[in-house]
């Protein structure tokens, strides 16, 4: 069989979702081993589940390894090609879906035990600390604004070549960053298929004793995130990082 | 005296298992200084360990470094090539009875402060939270899955060299990713020897006030991984990564 | 548009402040989702927002990356070239000003949320755990020593080429290093804008029931890192580091 | 002035102490931002402690940094030369020395501040959670053992030159790995300066109402890990590590 850029962005994109919501999971629902082990578990499993989401993609043939919309968008901004766009967000979504399902799959034991269903939603999609539409849209754009410019970063021409053999890595701590630091308010999507990918997932399975997929605030971190990739992908483009 | 690939299975895996299992004994036996360090020091400890088996089994002459049947026979199917099989196996699961012994030894004033014989069996073996068959087997293998096309993303050719010059710290991080993520439910085995060896030396070493081995659980950590171990290797080979 | 040094140095130190005081907010601030999260987050928190704050200088132009006025004056002292002093300065407390900005902006539901002014100013500027001038300065003076030595360590001409290709990550973990083991007493301002454009942002800044901006200890973490930064320089020049 | 192999090791030496000790203090002594930090907090300072160290060391002129008389003991006896042995270790305990007073000038509000005299000892010199010379003295060796044999890892032949790029922060995780799963019993000196140099502190400087420097325990920390050394020294010239 043959790898392709479409291959790698959706089984980089069900790791990453295994690896991202699992760690939710774990620390959120009862009786696992990392009940209640805290944000910095909660962060640094986001930020090595998009390390090896990224070395997984390149594996299976994708150069870029976005793994989200918002990177794809900012890249296709920034270098005027669209060609992308649709192929990668397609395989993103249908990855993001199926690593929600891999989640549920691994702590099957665990949903029967976790008696509040906010809990269960909390281990598929985000929520804000405080419901608030402005800020919490303002918050999830500043968070990927800073995502794209630290990959700008990461990849700059203006760096040695060595920074980059390593990116995976820093792409990850990059992404531990951002949940250490800005991820307080909304819980840090920062990708629009990581929140509604998971969220479809919790809308059609057999999770035990499931409440509301709140598909209200779904739209939020969809349109925060782009709005944040729109303005990084204008600043890289303009100022040619 | 010579190095060879099986002296660095041997040692690689005692380091490997003094360290890991090492952190588990600090965390969960009474009156050490780690005594309820929680789930990052866990599995910070467990990540490092094999960053340092992986090292130490290089410089003693195991250019592969697997330190895991389920690793051993995942490339094995990948390149169809058995020969490593049995002699590696070998060297690992001695090794990791070694390493269990040489924890028994570093912690040994805290076995008789330890009241509760289930704690003292933790750190040797695994247990899951929830004990459910199906639900056990899934998780190890789903986890060793990630583990083997981590690996594979890690030293892929479609990777730049960079990557693989940091190669044990960056399998170290894998594992910290599979413990903070998919550890929750088995405590993570993902190796049949990480759970076979420390549980033979619990039940042949004099542990002060010791229980039961936990015979009847111990084919769930050996066969969980070699499911997932034969599904990663099949994928490895038929997409060539 | 056109990177250089100075905007490397002002968006570089925009995005150092928004990722290092967004961390203080997220685990001070009340119904944050990191709230409470301990030393652990504040300082992975502060040592990443190091490391991407120097990615993103890098990338806009600024080959130095410094983002702290201790740093500037330590390497012009070393050097005996004064010439950039003035313009990464400015560009520094201007950033760190702008930063602080975004930091309220980033976490704006949750500051009338929080009771305390004290905790509000914390999200700003540093306020040492005891007062006692002599002492704080003497700490703030050899935390920025260390800093200034470590700099000298990575990007030293003792060591091989490959340290420094990973050079942003380092910095990242010197100052995790710093606030990890000599932050205790003072929250480790090193760095004279870090402290100083913040506490500008908390006087002018409309934060819901905010307090004093505490402007008889603004001056300590401005001369401390100052004094420690002036030894620092002279030691690497009188040793040729 | 001129750099130098013995300004290496007393300047590197002087560094590992106040980053190592500074976060005991951190974490021990009352009303610190650290205070409590946690297991996680004490090894990951103490690792990068030796991170920059050895940074420093070489930045100073000390090609090997080793900062540690039983690395320096553990290389002698591997290479069969004993010339560094005398001028290392002297200027490593001078190093060890000044680093603990520079502790106590870091935290010098923190002392009165702390009642407990064996607290105030424990930010100089080691004490074993369980006193059991035997089995302490077991542990302090096989820790140190763990060290030579990963350092002997890192810098293996039978690596690529990559991983020797990053080594002063791979040396740093392995000292963290060390820390988490060897440390339980003793709080690993694993280096007989780090326990003397600070001992040899805390009997003379003018701590607030200081108890005992608890002189009995003082050479278990000095013998313990030169048997570790010993064993590892011979190891790698055996196997031609």
């Amino acid at each position: 069989m043959q790898t392709s850029p479409f291959l790698g962005e959706l089984i980089g994109t069900i790791v990453l979702l295994l690896l991202g919501n699992g760690v939710v999971a774990n620390v959120v629902l009862r009786q696992t081993k990392g009940h209640s082990a805290g944000w910095i578990v909660i962060t640094a499993g986001w930020a090595f589940a998009v390390t090896f989401g990224v070395f997984v993609a390149k594996a299976f043939g994708s150069v870029d390894a976005h793994l989200n919309p918002a990177v794809t968008v900012a890249f296709a901004i920034a270098t005027n090609d669209y060609s992308h766009v649709v192929p990668y967000v397609t395989a993103q979504l249908i990855g993001a879906f199926l690593g929600a399902v891999l989640v549920w799959l691994q702590y099957l034991p665990h949903w029967a035990a976790t008696p509040d269903p906010d809990e269960k939603l909390a281990c598929f999609a985000t929520a804000p600390a405080i419901r608030s539409t402005g800020p919490n849209l303002v918050s999830e754009a500043l968070a990927t604004l800073v995502l794209i410019l630290g990959l700008a970063g990461i990849s700059s021409k203006n760096l040695g070549e060595l920074a980059i053999g390593v990116g995976p890595y820093l792409v990850g701590i990059l992404v531990w960053s951002i949940g250490l630091s800005l991820g307080g308010q909304t819980g840090y999507a920062i990708n629009p298929v990581r929140d509604l990918g998971p969220r479809l997932a919790h809308a059609v399975l057999p999770v035990d004793k499931k409440g509301s997929s709140d598909w209200e605030y779904a739209w939020v971190p969809i349109v925060g995130p782009l709005i944040g990739a729109a303005l990084g992908g204008v600043l890289i483009r303009w100022f040619a990082l």
